[in-house]
């Protein structure tokens, strides 16, 4: 089942994918640190550019277009403006963690996107800072100070972020994925991992791209629910789909190193509740998510890129 | 010479900065993560809580007063809320950096503030995800989502700070020091080299406090350009004194290893320069110090603690 069926239809995820693509593969050129001293900057542009999905990215441009469309005028700039540093802010947070998490003190990658990870080709040290460089960068994506984003926008999508990436968010999801090694978790257990390692991220995502309009008011805490639901749900599917590929593609596909998950002895939903359980519990999420963007009350015809990106994650084959 | 004494007569900063730092660790043990999982919330408060000068900290808080003492009611009670959580935040980023600095692949540090090191205590996994995630923390203090601080000051923390820690200051700055162990820098490069690494963050912290107040208005540039030109001034007399502390003092007085930077072939001051110009200098930047202050306009009386702790910076022993 391809991504635009479970779209509903006519709506052509391809098309709409590789435009928004474009546009924040040019932002991150310009805007990753060609300039940072000492050799710091091509470490960090190695950890961006060209690479990855960039699903976090078309969330936050996707939920800001369902809820935000209507926008005309200079009301409609500052949201596309703020959505793409948004896109790009969400995606410098992911890249950072992937580089620190590669490291030989943490997973000890040497392969991501078919490529030597970052401390492999620049050197441990250089990649502990690119890291940290890249999550200042973030921030500092979100905060211009030329008038082109509102000014509760910026404070809005900093706080989101802050949190998202945060020890109640991705960070505390790694501290407990460190602590779970070898470890028989619960499904609860393993769902609160995912839901802040993986999950509080691409909901972050979802919500940042909704926050990024300054007209939504009272009125759509429907709309900001649902779509937190939404995130929610495919945060968890994409780690349940991520747990499957683990076992059932190889290293080639996913670029990656493959069954990594099973020879580290790491809980997964795969080793919990057996492979087709959790390819059930996938489509559960996908139809959970769905649902979400129903109970938003927005247009169908708003949420078709939302919708479609959830089929992506999960009937992903990488 | 006592700091009271280079801060021109009666102002008593040990009594100024008791009040203030009783505030400062108060917030600090609320704010940092004692409910973060697995562990990660005890690295992050050990790393945090109970020790350093909290210089950065001090010249928030100095530089809010300096510039927005006469504010009143709400707007005064808006600039106190965002001086101390601008106060915290620097306090992060510093913390955070020592952590990672620490680390074997970096200064590979045992000691710090006489206490073991943040990866000694608590392994190198838990202490990289715990600067991580003290990083975020950070700027999710900025922005509180309770109306205690203006967006528009929440936007402006967030993007000094960022600048401050990021590609063009702090992570820039160690970039620089790790590419340079070994080189025979100039006296140029190596205080290029020392504006990013120690002096953005001192620099931030001062107009970081400057930003916490919302009236600040156009007329207000000459404050704006003269704290910022004491902030560099100090950050750089940070530096230069952290190099003579180096070879004249011990490690038991210092908290850290002494004789460290000869010991590993680093350029400082002293090496560059000899003892006794590196003294000189850093005599003449207290006074450039001082003299920006003279330059912003701003009433003697407002400008006591900024004094006092350029005083401090140039005349500590430890």
């Amino acid at each position: 089942m391809g991504p635009s069926v479970s779209a509903g239809g006519m709506f052509d995820l391809q098309a709409w994918a590789a435009v928004q693509l474009d546009r924040v593969e040019q932002a991150l050129s310009a805007w990753v640190a060609a300039d940072a001293p000492a050799g710091l900057g091509d470490a960090m542009r190695y950890a961006v550019l060209d690479g990855g999905k960039r699903l976090r990215p078309l969330l936050v441009l996707a939920a800001a277009e369902a809820v935000g469309g209507d926008a005309q005028g200079a009301l409609r700039t500052r949201m596309d403006n703020a959505a793409l540093r948004a896109a790009c802010a969400v995606e410098l947070i992911h890249a950072y963690s992937l580089v620190h998490d590669d490291m030989p003190c943490m997973d000890n990658d040497v392969l991501r996107r078919g490529k030597p990870t970052v401390h492999v080709k620049f050197g441990e040290a250089r990649a502990l800072l690119a890291g940290d460089a890249l999550q200042a960068l973030a921030f500092e994506l979100l905060t211009p100070d030329d008038g082109s984003v509102g000014a509760p926008v910026q404070a809005a999508l900093c706080r989101l972020l802050a949190r998202a990436a945060g020890h109640e968010g991705m960070a505390g999801g790694q501290a407990i994925d460190l602590a779970s090694v070898g470890l028989a978790l619960t499904e609860d257990q393993l769902r609160q991992m995912h839901r802040l390692k993986t999950g509080a991220l691409l909901r972050g995502s979802v919500v940042m791209g909704a926050a990024c309009n300054e007209g939504v008011d009272a009125e759509a805490a429907a709309v900001a629910r649902g779509l937190a639901d939404y995130g929610g749900a495919i945060g968890l599917a994409f780690q349940v789909v991520d747990d499957i590929l683990d076992v059932t593609a190889d290293s080639a596909t996913l670029g990656k190193t493959a069954g990594k998950d099973a020879a580290s002895d790491k809980p997964t939903y795969v080793s919990l509740m057996g492979l087709e359980r959790s390819m059930d519990y996938a489509q559960a999420l996908l139809a959970q998510a769905l649902a979400a963007l129903d109970a938003t009350g927005l247009p169908a015809s708003r949420t078709q890129a939302l919708r479609a990106l959830a089929g992506m994650v999960v009937n992903r084959d990488k």
